[in-house]
Formats: C-alpha cells, sequence, structure tokens
C-alpha cells in the first residue's frame, strides 16, 4: 500500500510550483513557463508535476488567482468609506512600487492569454465586477456625505478610474520614463479634485 | 544558375506571411503563431519560410510593424489642429469598431512580448513617443488659439489620454460590456470640456 503524501507537504508544494511560475513569467513572459522550466526550477524531475497539478493550465489558472489575489489584497484593507475611502484605495491599486510593478508584469501577461481562455476570462470578470462595484460604493457614499457633487454619472467616474489604473499598470511597465508614478498620483489627485466640483 | 524570385514576389509573400501570422495571432495569441502554423496557413512546406524571414523572431518584428503602422494609419490623416484636431486623433485611436478592436487584440498580445525583447520594445518605445509629441502638439496649439484653459500642466493631460487610450484598448478585449464604446465616447467628450476650463 502507498501512503500519500501529507495534505499540508501537497499544499506546500502546490504553492511553491506557483511561486516558481510566477518568478519565471515575471523574468520571461508566459512562454517562458514551459513544464520543464517550471520543473527545473521547483527541483522536481519532469513528470513529477503531475502529482500535485493535473496538467499545465491548471498550474497556470493557479498563477493567475495568486496574481487577482496579490491585486486585492493591495486594496483589501479597510480604507474608510466616501471619498477618503476610493483615494486609498485607489493609490493602493496603482503600480507605485516594485512589487505592485511586478504583479502588473504577471497580470499583463496573463490578460493576452485569458483573451483565449474562457475560464481565465471568467476570473478576470469576477474581479472585474467587484472592482467595480466596490469603485461605485465609494462614489454612493461620497455622495451620502456631500463630499461628491460631480455631475457626471458614477457609471462613467468608475469607467474612468478603471481605465486609468489599467492603463497605468501597462504603462508602468512599457513606458515608466513617460508616465511616471509623480504623474499617475497627480492624474488620481486631480480625479479627486474634480469630484468635488459641481 | 539558379534565378532569384523577382522582388515583388518576394515582397508579396513576405506581406502574404505577414497576413497569415496577424491572423493566428488575432485567432490564438502569440503562441498560437508557431513557425508551423504559420507555414501550414501560408500555403508553404515546413521550412520554406526561411526564404522570406531568417526566423521566427523577424517575422514577430515584421508583424509588430504592422501592428504599429495600422494603429498609426488610424490618426495619420490631418485632423486640423488645436483643440478640435486632438480631439479627432483622440477619437480615431480609440478602439470604437470591430477592426481597431482587432488591432488592439494583436497590440495586447504583443505588449507582453515585447517586455522581453529589446528591439520589439524599443519599436514601442519609438511609437509612443511620436504619439505623445503629437498630443502635446495639440495641445500647445489649443493653448495658443486660447480654446485650452486648463490649469493643469501639458505633460499631465498628454499622459492622462495616453492612460485612458491604453486602459480602453485593454478593455475593449476584457471587459467590453463594462467600458462599452459610449463611455469611451464619454471620456473624451468629458475630457475635450474640461481642457476648455480655467
Amino acid at each position: 500500500m502507498t501512503r500519500m503524501p501529507k495534505l499540508i507537504d501537497h499544499d506546500e508544494r502546490r504553492s511553491h510550483i506557483v511561486d516558481v511560475t510566477w518568478t519565471l513569467i515575471v523574468e520571461g513572459g508566459i512562454e517562458a513557463a514551459t513544464m520543464r522550466e517550471i520543473a527545473a526550477a521547483a527541483g522536481f524531475a519532469n513528470g513529477a508535476l503531475k502529482r500535485y497539478f493535473a496538467s499545465k493550465d491548471d498550474i497556470i489558472e493557479a498563477t493567475y488567482d495568486r496574481a487577482l489575489a496579490v491585486v486585492s489584497s493591495y486594496v483589501a484593507q479597510d480604507h474608510g468609506r466616501g471619498l477618503a475611502g476610493l483615494q486609498a484605495f485607489c493609490l493602493a491599486a496603482m503600480p507605485l512600487d516594485a512589487r505592485r510593478i511586478e504583479a502588473a508584469r504577471v497580470l499583463l501577461a496573463f490578460w493576452s492569454v485569458s483573451l483565449y481562455s474562457p475560464k481565465l476570462h471568467a476570473k478576470y470578470l469576477t474581479h472585474l465586477r467587484a472592482w467595480r462595484t466596490q469603485l461605485a460604493a465609494f462614489l454612493r457614499q461620497g455622495r451620502e456625505d456631500g463630499e461628491i457633487r460631480s455631475a457626471l454619472p458614477d457609471e462613467q467616474l468608475v469607467d474612468e478610474l478603471v481605465l486609468l489604473n489599467a492603463g497605468a499598470n501597462m504603462m508602468s511597465l512599457l513606458g515608466p520614463k513617460f508616465s511616471t508614478t509623480r504623474l499617475q498620483r497627480q492624474h488620481l489627485a486631480d480625479f479627486m479634485l474634480r469630484l468635488q466640483q459641481p
């Protein structure tokens, strides 16, 4: 009778495999994360990965889950409500430091891939919907509290924040000398000012 | 003595190979554009591609050139100057129809790849620099003509337009039910209004 490995080991090794895949993607893009490379970097013999993940798609999916979880974790703390909450939330989501720029790099790799994977795309849409719902809630609170007086509909304001954030994530990788963190902060500060003007 | 194929055929075939690569990327992402698939779709025997492109990297580079040229062609017409020029230019660059959304799909595939290719990245930076220079020129003209009275620095305004456009391209693919073309038009219209306010 063979003994199953302890569950804790199993989870740890899955997590280790995701760590390794993450690093491979950061360093070389999604094409660099082949089964051979993942196995080598994780210190496994070829084929041993199958004990932890049924397929490469499963590893990719788990790494995407990690990427979305990392991004969500930046904004998960309690930011308060209304305008101040919105500002803190948006600032936390911007790629303003090396850790967040690294996560943007992994997300960018997945954005293209997820167009061809209904499963990954569904995950992104769940993430995006939660994001937009949260932004809308802050705006609603800000209006209730009389802080936000913009005549623009909230739907448009939410979308503008989403586009700015997506663009900032992309440009923090592709054109950081142009789209500096200073400008990112200015965009947010100006947006917050505009919300308060009738 | 072997005869070289006529130059015109050579150029036509190179262009055909780029067409085919473009379609493969649109339909399946960059990973779908393997040498084998490109040769098959172009109607060539395996290995015959070498007569037209030295390597896969060369095919990818030519396809990226095409993508950047397509995007540039949208905005290449004479848009006039100042505020009206800026508005027409920005509208032309937004992913508002199927043709432009398809180009966005190819660009998105390349954005991640170009992070790991100094040659592709340099091409993108040339494109981005020209784009920003053109946006800045419209803003300068608009100020000269007294149409633009925003107190924000032009550098910030240029960057905001770039982030909005990058975000719109991305969201036209990943979340088109949220970031609709109607909202994209509203963002631009609102931006143009803001430029005119002191």
